[in-house]
């Protein structure tokens, strides 16, 4: 028998608790032992939960209890979570997190105390919600030297890209809409300005590549500034706007990892990813492109992952080696102003102007632009060379096309 | 370290050989151990081939060296590699194998074997080529009670089909095609006829339902009659047509599998698969739906995933218990007959005859149609039941919708 303490009853640690009970006896039968739910701890009061004789107030009481084997943290945040977590692996217990917030600031150091204690720290709905990523990235994918991985992270702002591109709803409406219907929260900001994805990036970064890259090395900009006239253009021409997250394997063990919208071409798997689906690509020199996709986020698919993750380690409670990485270092994660592609600008000025600044480039039209907005592709090349060009041009919008 | 013999040196054991090579200090560094090519089994001599001197004729050669840890099948074929295979688990052995006859027809008697002998059989190549699919089904989904798989998982019957779709080729144009890149053998019978198909969607279904269906038992259609007349019907409602496996958990543990031409909304990420591409979706009670998307055949693709089941056993030498399945019975697998969904139907006749045949009708049309052919999609119904409303109808073609 394996016993759980789940840190945190809120969206994902109820969904862990009744993921549990609903699905126990499929659960007993492939790990070949009762997984059993023995704590909750949470501040709150549950008097009508059907897991409330479970309920403890202080983490000691897990803590200290050896029966223990395997800590759930879905409190999130790195505060009293880094504490917890750290309590938990130096007492001897693997640890499951769905916490991107925590794996990707310090997933170094508790990875290095997971090892130090013989235990395991797993993460797997950190990324992707219940899509399973990092397991077939570090198992599945090990034979292979990767060299990119770019995904649409968050749900909540292609749920907003998708209702602007389908419906022709502006930002500020989908958005609106997006809350209203609980897949984005009243302060949007760590969804609509790409902190979350930039979360994600870093841990996806971390097990690709083997170092820690941090969330405040990664340039990360959101999807504030994609207006409707940015979705037409892009339209015209066959493209989806998107917001990826990226991570390019460089020379010299350097990471160019970022966060920013692209214009993504229609054909790519990821242009159909909709709504508030997500996908994540990656490339390899054996395995070529391969991509993964579902729900990444939700009280069940993320209890899916995290309880995947419990029935890995319960079947062998020994370490699992395979989540591993390095301490990255200031130089560690290198801009993406090195990196050339195709741009798409809208600007104010004329075309001829626009030729002159940048030479060949692909005109985009759209039903009822003002006179003097012109908007175009770029050839290849990189952003301050581009933005070198511009120097003449009022800018509007500026977005990479992935190519 | 860990001594690894290849039963094989064809496309995917040659891929194999020089993955172990070419990425041979990132596989050390990863499974914490040297990867040792130490045999490869071959009737034929390579005398200028780099691994001149692991080349053997005899297998018993491998079976009695006590250094052997883990051999790769990738003979093909039910016969001497079933003959390989046991007689490796029976000498504690574990053993990676591509080949999907072999599993889809004696997978349970070769993973009980295993078990016997607490050695592993893993086989993620099997199915996807070098997509991530059975590891994640077993393991990042455990926790779900799995209600259905569906897959494109033929490259050569998707290549076929996106020609016909997108260059207007017809059935034999886009074949000979296929064959003259390499996409298709000079006998296409395995994979245009369903039979490759079939057999990935019985390992899926044996590892997400866990009882042993046998590709005899699986109703097997494939494209040889799908049309370029149905293709542009198709396309002028939305859909594509695509050859899917499909396996869905049905009640009393039996299992309803098939494989056989179908209408894909063109909003189901499946109908963006194209080329030589595979797909696998899956749904389960708490992740909802996943899929799985990369290339499905080739040497390397194939050889990353070898590779990794490799890596996986070469981590941990003791048996793996992910992978299992018990032995079906004759009952186990149920017709598609009881299966409603809507359908597609083409057929001579007039509109008003085919309306009073199968009530509520969405009519469709294509340019230069000739008089006397109709097309429709039908309500949602069983096939046994619009086979018997149709008796009056010559019908052309008839493929289920996925709905």
């Amino acid at each position: 028998m394996v016993n759980v303490a789940i840190l945190g009853f809120g969206t994902v640690g109820s969904g862990v608790a009744e993921l549990l009970t609903q699905n126990g006896s499929l659960i007993e039968r492939r790990v070949d032992g009762l997984v059993r739910l023995k704590y909750i701890l949470d501040v709150r009061d549950f008097p009508d939960s059907p897991y409330r004789d479970c309920f403890v107030k202080e983490f000691s009481v897990i803590e200290r209890d050896p029966e223990v084997d395997i800590v759930v943290e879905t409190i999130g945040g790195a505060t009293v979570a880094l504490e917890y977590t750290s309590r938990a692996l130096r007492a001897g217990k693997s640890v499951v997190s769905s916490n991107k917030e925590l794996v990707a600031t310090h997933g170094c150091q508790l990875l290095k105390l997971a090892r130090e204690h013989g235990c395991s720290y797993l993460f797997e709905a950190s990324v992707g919600g219940g899509i399973p990523i990092l397991r077939p990235l570090t198992s599945c994918l090990a034979a292979n030297e990767l060299s990119q991985v770019t995904g649409i992270l968050n749900g909540t702002t292609n749920y907003i890209l998708t209702r602007m591109i389908r419906a022709g709803l502006t930002f500020e409406q989908a958005l609106k809409e997006a809350q209203d219907k609980g897949y984005a929260e009243k302060d949007p900001t760590a969804d609509v300005d790409g902190h979350d994805a930039c979360r994600k990036i870093c841990i996806l970064a971390a097990l690709a590549f083997g170092r820690q890259g941090y969330p405040g090395q990664v340039p990360t900009q959101g999807i504030r500034g994609v207006t409707l006239e940015d979705v037409a253009y892009a339209d015209s021409a066959g493209y989806k706007i998107k917001l990826l997250g990226r991570a390019l394997r460089q020379p010299e063990g350097k990471v160019c990892a970022f966060v920013a919208p692209h214009l993504v071409p229609g054909e790519d798997p990821l242009a159909g990813v909709e709504d508030v689906f997500n996908a994540i690509a990656v490339t390899g020199n054996a395995i070529g492109d391969v991509m993964f996709y579902g729900r990444g986020a939700g009280k069940m698919p993320t209890a899916s992952a995290v309880v995947a993750d419990v029935m890995d380690i319960a079947r062998d409670l020994k370490r699992d080696r395979r989540n591993d990485w390095e301490e990255g270092d200031p130089g560690l994660v290198v801009s993406d102003d090195g990196l050339s592609s195709p741009w798409y600008v809208r600007a104010s000025g004329s075309m001829e102007q626009a030729r002159q600044a940048v030479g060949e480039l692909h005109p985009l039209a759209r039903s009822g632009a003002p006179g003097g907005e012109v908007a175009f592709l770029t050839p290849v090349m990189t952003r301050p060379a581009l933005l070198d060009r511009l120097k003449g041009m009022q800018v509007r919008s500026l977005f990479r096309v992935l190519a």
